[in-house]
């Protein structure tokens, strides 16, 4: 039975960053027509995974700690530092074997997994062969510091270009395929 | 008089790496269909301009000490530390007032600037506002690390995407104009 996807679903900068180093996103375009592009592909997703400062980003939003921030997925927060009360129960930590966890999401039926980030947990999954699809918002701007899409170094893993949308706003959606040696 | 704009022309991995950590290229696709389109682009430069570690990276290709690694052009090495002979009249190191000799030869008529690289050059130039373009060779490739496009941290700096290219190795060409503030 094939697995279900992960996909690896991120606004970044035309450098690379997916943040700035203190973690903001304030230059990244928050108009035009990848956004209603975005709100439709998630609502296609039933299942976020993400790390803990990508969870604790949402506090600058005025997401309360144990609060799920995809209140119609189930949410996992990969961290072993993570401590909080979680009453929504669509909302879980996962403090062990993350790539056990993560293997078993992808054996069940359903609709891609999406991984919002960050880098740390998208390096480790990369690492572990996990991430099978890359779709990056291309944001037409310069950051030339910032958070990376990947904190590790790789050998150059290919990538296949599978579809793309330009937007008026010159943001770019590029859908690839990963494709592991 | 309108200037000479200055393409900061540039492959680039998905996650923003122009080179590896130790200048190799490697992982960059040598074949497809951008690459006669590159060579057919060169064409079209006169003037290149680049930092002491982009000129001194042609070593590994075979280039001498002195040689102008752009044969057809008049090329400007822009290093306080280059020190070598430079027999071939074409090559000339600018070891003091970048910016002055920058636009200098952006006020003189002519085909655009060729900025090769590298990122501290870049950098150096995008503070102050004297490049122009982008043309991105956009890979599809996973580094994870490595040489960056710029050095600095800017504050989103805006593009506007005014043309792009796709080719059958998923290879983009993505050109930028830079919407300075």
């Amino acid at each position: 039975m094939p697995n279900r996807k992960l996909i690896y679903h991120v606004a970044i900068s035309i450098d690379g960053f997916i943040a700035q180093e203190n973690g903001d996103i304030e230059y990244f375009p928050k108009e035009g027509g990848h956004i209603p592009d975005y709100i439709q592909a998630l609502t296609k997703y039933d299942t976020a995974l993400m790390g803990r400062m990508t969870y604790e980003f949402g506090y600058r939003y005025g997401l309360q700690p144990g609060d799920n921030p995809y209140p119609h997925m189930q949410t996992y927060v990969y961290s072993t530092k993570l401590r909080l009360e979680t009453p929504d129960h669509n909302l879980k930590i996962i403090r062990e074997n993350i790539l056990f966890h993560v293997r078993r999401l992808k054996e069940k039926p359903g609709p891609p997994l999406y991984l919002c980030g960050g880098g740390i947990l998208a390096s480790y999954l990369l690492k572990h062969q996990m991430i099978d699809e890359l779709h990056l918002k291309y944001c037409p701007i310069i950051m030339g510091k910032g958070k990376p899409l990947f904190v590790d170094e790789f050998q150059g893993i290919q990538l296949v270009l599978k579809d793309k949308k330009e937007y008026d706003n010159s943001v770019l959606l590029l859908e690839y395929d990963i494709a592991y040696e």
